[in-house]
């Protein structure tokens, strides 16, 4: 038994090397931004799917998962827009240490919260700018959303009466207004085929 | 095209029982409570050892990776631990509808805390009480924290000048005062063994 015990107490922890070993590939964020109906939750899903159904370790982090548990205490002034990017960043971050491929689908208009994004996750951050003109956004409108923001019920809607600071120099750009969800996904694999 | 497309748009969202099917194994949150140097994060570390061995996805939840990202911001006043132990129970929450089996190693001395990580995280919660008498743990000392109390360096620590309250009906109560590390991991695996 004395023995036993000392090789269990030798053992090291497990670490990332060992993940990246048992899941057969490297983590990864993949952090969409993009304006409200740009196709960010349509992809996220898609890319997921794709992914999962080659045996990766994949999950999606968006409103659903966030906004109604761990970010519920926070509200949509600009000190809670930046804690909220920032919360999902650590959750992105232990996600990726514990092996996944994580894709993020927020508006996230702000460059300065992307840019601490970047900083928290590290070299594993991928940032996919998925764009669409606001016009075609707005005549998509699949929750309603713009609609709501022209009657004055949301106020500072992102693309409307707030703004969206585009990607300076984001690793893809996607413009679903061009398209197709084939050729999107195509594109995608581009980042998670290197991993 | 036309009917990839379609292909691609009729797949349902990846979801816990897929997640499952694949994985092997139902998701699970061991949340263990404890003093500080009652073994928490060596019974956490030697079962996720043993899991991962097992082919099982596990991660543990502990200081090291939460309170210098996550909850950073956080004080150790009573709203920033009430507030530390809400987050970490969202992390768990979100980690084991990805599918993982997650160890939570935090002293989470209070009963109302505990109850409301429960209520978050729902049927996949497991209460694990890692016992060790006040003396056991300030012999032991591993990080020298009790000695730092008792200097009047920290102050509120667990069991000397706040207080720790018992786990009521805990599933799983293991004594390390008596119990080896294998017998433990072995109490610990009639938890998992289950899903």
């Amino acid at each position: 038994m004395k023995q036993e015990l000392n090789i269990v107490e030798q053992k090291y922890n497990v670490n990332l090397e060992d993940r990246i070993a048992k899941n057969g590939h490297e983590p990864l964020v993949i952090w969409f931004t993009g304006l409200s109906g740009s196709g960010k939750s349509t992809l996220a899903n898609v890319l997921q799917n794709h992914l999962f159904n080659e045996n990766k370790q994949v999950y999606v982090l968006d409103g659903d998962n966030i906004r109604s548990g761990l970010n519920s205490d926070l509200d949509f002034s600009e000190n809670g827009r930046i804690e909220n990017i920032r919360r999902i960043s650590e959750v992105a971050k232990l996600l990726s240490q514990a092996g996944f491929i994580v894709i993020t689908a927020f508006i996230s208009p702000f460059e300065s919260d992307r840019e601490k994004a970047k900083q928290i996750i590290g070299s594993c951050f991928r940032e996919v700018y998925i764009k669409a003109s606001i016009e075609t956004c707005e005549t998509r409108d699949v929750k309603g959303l713009y609609k709501k923001a022209r009657n004055g019920e949301i106020k500072n809607f992102t693309g409307l009466d707030s703004p969206f600071e585009e990607p300076k120099s984001p690793d893809l750009i996607i413009n679903t207004s061009e398209t197709s969800i084939e050729e999107s996904l195509a594109q995608l694999l581009t980042l998670t085929n290197k991993i």
